[in-house]
């Protein structure tokens, strides 16, 4: 038998993965949420027919948009995470010693139970008792937030459905004030090779660099996502992605990874020419 | 009509371009040719059902294969190109007024007709006086040289059918013989994700260590490449890929480019943990 989950990247491209079994699907008050199982990428997840992870290559997301700032913060203690009902950004943060605090806001409780029951190596850090699991509105819950935390990580989905007021002004706006004077924001950042990604990732860093003070891009190769080069944002208050990097003190602490390093780092934000010019044409 | 070109990138995934019009399509003596045209991508090139290059992103390819170790010799005036029927190597070389002389060797003729016809933008540097032609086996072509180029740059296909012997120990070695005492060799290289690939590349690290005292690997998105990852080889008799790269002289020459710029440059050799791991047991 040949059976294809397909998504179309833009009307005109898809990637199509093939599924040796479907384990779950449901709707959700929010969304369809689905489980594949694969030969090529293990088990796999959809929300609304699109793509978010694969067992094979999370670990690129999820390690980039943790890492990053966790290299360059000196002492993250109460982080934000919204969005990333899947839990691996947790597991990532939960590996780092100094943290105290993690707040989780998930708009869909359902996404939790999911992952925790088909994807439980990636859903691994949500009974660690420093993780605390908000069902909530992720722009409802930032509003009421104040000089509260040193990093907030917005793992949202595209900018439509769901996700969509993760990508607002008013959004970035609340998370510059939930954060401490020296805090960094670091979101999913869209890519920029097919037109309708470009523009979505164009207006989110206007929005961000109307917000921040300091404001960078920086790219990671996430096979599974549309064109394979995705986008990171990161935000900050006070604290430059590379020069106020600890390379020293992020080895030190021993956190094996599969994709991020310390020099990677720093490649990591040098842009091709195309996608500086498109940042530029939207500051 | 719905009319879609499908490459299998593994036995379980696929990415699928859909097509307006196939414009052309014919058997050469040693492979099939068809350029299809499409929304997406524009008009893209297939060699026995494998895309070798689309309108859209061949740039990518193309700026990365050439303008790496052009920034680094410091007057790379002899220059050999392996395969590359496109032109698309060529037409980036032709930019550098230092560059006397390019040998292009490709084994299919027709390879060189189609993309006159049918890519001109890309086949562009073919009329230039400096290229010389070679309808030949690159293989045998390169035994035959003697501390003769500078540069020698391996466009090959990947290391099945007509291709393969551009992976081989003893063409490696053959290269290195042909060049200069100061030259550099960039191939190629494959792409670290999917296991077959991986493999591939492998293989073709371990014999480039074996032929030259310095190499190293680099990378770039391109979008419509398995996994969208791919690699290149930077291989050297006497230059470091970094610490020889002049930034400033290669930035006086005014060579306006897409994707390579001088600070990505470095950036591109900042690999993720998982590749360095890969390469390092290739060794």
């Amino acid at each position: 038998m040949e059976l294809w989950f397909s998504e179309r990247h833009t009307p005109h491209v898809k990637l199509s993965i093939r599924v040796e079994k479907q384990l779950y699907s449901a709707q959700s008050e929010y969304q369809r949420i689905d489980v594949f199982e694969s030969k090529e990428f293990g088990r796999f997840l959809t929300l609304d027919g699109y793509l978010m992870l694969t067992e094979k290559d999370e670990f690129i997301y999820h390690e980039m948009i943790t890492h990053v700032p966790m290299a360059v913060h000196p002492n993250p203690q109460n982080i934000l995470v919204i969005g990333a009902g899947d839990g691996g950004a947790v597991r990532e943060l939960v590996r780092y010693q100094q943290v105290e605090h993690i707040d989780l806001v998930e708009i869909d409780g359902l996404v939790i139970d999911v992952c925790k029951t088909y994807l439980p190596q990636i859903a691994s850090g949500f009974d660690e008792p420093r993780v605390h699991i908000h069902l909530e509105d992720g722009v409802k819950f930032v509003r009421s937030c104040e000089n509260k935390y040193d990093l907030i990580i917005v793992d949202s989905t595209d900018p439509f459905g769901p996700g969509e007021g993760l990508f607002t002004k008013e959004f970035y706006g609340s998370c510059y004030k939930a954060l401490r004077e020296d805090g960094i924001m670091v979101n999913q950042h869209e890519s920029p090779f097919y037109v309708g990604d470009a523009t979505a990732m164009q207006r989110a860093h206007k929005r961000i660099v109307d917000s921040f003070p300091i404001s960078y891009v920086y790219q990671a190769h996430i096979p599974t996502y549309p064109s394979g080069h995705w986008l990171f944002g990161f935000a900050s208050k006070a604290y430059h992605p590379i020069s106020d990097l600890n390379m020293e003190a992020w080895n030190e602490l021993g956190i094996k990874t599969r994709y991020y390093n310390t020099k990677l780092h720093a490649g990591a934000f040098s842009l091709p020419t195309y996608v500086e010019e498109l940042l530029k044409d939207a500051e």
